[in-house]
């Protein structure tokens, strides 16, 4: 990355003259201007880059606002963001705004007041008009305004995963979970999806909405109790992870076969869906391909560059995909873990 | 909280005469010094809080030093831990070291350049003496060195409410998932404690060690799938709660029968627990005063102070016994969703 030495060295002339040209300021004559624009080109130096170093704000501390670390999707993109920063040389600045709208604010005035370099944002707020922030913000999953670059996975593929497998199933009735839908995500494409194929191919599809910020595992519990009560007659649910292995455990609680009875197809593949058995059919996000996306759009951002592209979707895979190619193969034959102390006798 | 300008007014003398008799510089006469004094006591002011806000290294930043937040564990105490920083005005960096050690390290560092104004360390790591580190440190269940103060669960208590819960099943040959050994931590209590328990009541009881940062769940799984090959005539099994999960996936998966065939009990009481069915009974710890003590021990660490007790521990309390409380009775009896759409027809 070129920096302005780099242009004055190449121009020949002092970095306040360079300063001056980029800033419009003062005298310079024609071919002082003209060698300072072949070094600029040469170099393909970038003003915006310097311009922010020059100014000594940078803090390389990164915030990251999302509901909460405890829910697992938001854990894994935790966890595969701060290695990703590490690896760049920032540090993560955690923030869960679930239980506090007014955190997400702060963040935006930790970043006009440059105490942060920028910001991702996860979070599922309804009340903050992001347009017109001229900041380096990149979002995760979350439409927050036209030049806020987007990145997620893609909820149109894993909408198709998730039908082809209700209709190979049989089902006949359907219900699909959705997050409050006055957060503007990019995952209502794969309930429209969802519903529109259950449609094409004559299975009914009910769509339920959860409340804002309803993140908790136990609340999950309670409503999977009160869907399986009210709605006996439903015969397969789609839903993320977490609220499918609420429907699974409460199902089974009551006697229910799984997948027989009631057929579940989770979305989001961080680890817990392998805690169930019988075993959770889920769509799997590239967990870390998405961290690196993000990190590497907001890095770009930090140094001033506007993102070509605003939405930047990953590819997804099934989850029962996965384990055929995996089978047993990845067991190793050897136990990883070692004897430390038998009985006393 | 007093600062040296109340004490300036109250004394009636500037701030540089305040400053100069803490110091124990210049000539100042024995009036002064008497009118001083009296300030101080009457303000309660504390000059160790106040050298550290004028010297204006104060970032109100904290370090959070923890293997990894994937882990159920510590996302939940980083939930926490975020929640009561924020309501102290502090922001908390996350700090991921599973899969890399000399993070840790860059930690000490960044408080040693005061760019952290302390840190939280539940990392487990064998390569680094934190013993003769005078700074703001809190151990979260780690022993760390003689001077820094530890924040534990009663593992003592869960060792003892888990073996009961053996005995009561009548378990006769049971054995016990430890972490890597050579990780110092008040956890050695409870797995002490349960193995004497076993001994005492004449039930078999092994012990086995996990490899260091062992605690991603697919690795428990492979575990589990060479456990219960290995060792078929096991009839209990005490572990963290992630690795009880993956041992009740694994004997289902079998055909074994839980808890009948085998009985699990767990320890953690982090959201996870609840996705198994059977239920997985476990030792449920209290994450949030947990999180309060920490963060209250640092900030009077911060502030200058040094910790009176070394060991802060707190109850656990039985997962069955919880649930027995509750029952069903918190469970809503309308919905906590609604219908977004239904089925064109």
């Amino acid at each position: 990355m070129a920096t302005l030495t780099d242009v004055a060295r190449v121009a020949g002339v002092s970095k306040n003259t360079v300063s001056r040209y980029l800033n419009e300021r003062g005298y310079m004559s024609k071919e002082t201007k003209a060698a300072i624009q072949k070094a600029i080109d040469l170099l393909h130096y970038q003003p915006n880059q310097i311009a922010r170093s020059l100014s000594m704000k940078k803090t390389n501390f990164i915030g990251l606002v999302i509901p909460d670390v405890i829910q697992p999707f938001f854990a894994t993109m935790a966890s595969h963001i701060e290695d990703e920063l590490d690896r760049r040389g920032y540090k993560l600045i955690l923030c869960n705004t679930m239980h506090s709208s007014s955190k997400e604010r702060k963040y935006l005035d930790m970043l006009s007041a440059n105490k942060v370099d920028g910001i991702i944002v996860g979070s599922h707020s309804v009340d903050i008009d992001y347009s017109g922030i001229d900041a380096p913000i990149v979002a995760l999953d979350r439409w927050l305004a036209d030049d806020i670059p987007v990145v997620y996975a893609d909820h149109i593929q894993g909408g198709h995963i998730a039908a082809r497998a209700f209709l190979e199933h049989g089902c006949r009735r359907v219900a699909q979970f959705v997050a409050y839908s006055k957060v503007s995500s990019p995952s209502a494409q794969r309930h429209k999806v969802f519903a529109e194929e259950m449609r094409d191919n004559g299975v009914e599809c009910f769509t339920y909405e959860l409340r804002l910020n309803q993140f908790e595992f136990t609340s999950y519990l309670q409503t999977a109790d009160i869907f399986l009560r009210q709605y006996p007659d439903v015969d397969g649910v789609f839903a993320s992870d977490l609220v499918a292995l609420a429907l699974q455990r409460e199902a089974l609680s009551r006697g229910r076969r799984v997948p027989d009875d009631l057929f579940l197809f989770g979305y989001d593949g961080s680890f817990v869906y392998k805690i169930a058995y019988p075993p959770l059919p889920t769509v799997i996000q590239p967990y870390d391909e998405m961290a690196s996306a993000i990190v590497e759009l907001l890095e770009e951002r930090v140094a001033g560059h506007i993102p070509q592209a605003k939405s930047h979707v990953f590819p997804v895979v099934s989850s029962t995909e996965v384990d055929a190619k995996q089978g047993k193969s990845t067991s190793p034959s050897t136990a990883n873990f070692g004897l430390l102390a038998t009985p006393h006798s």
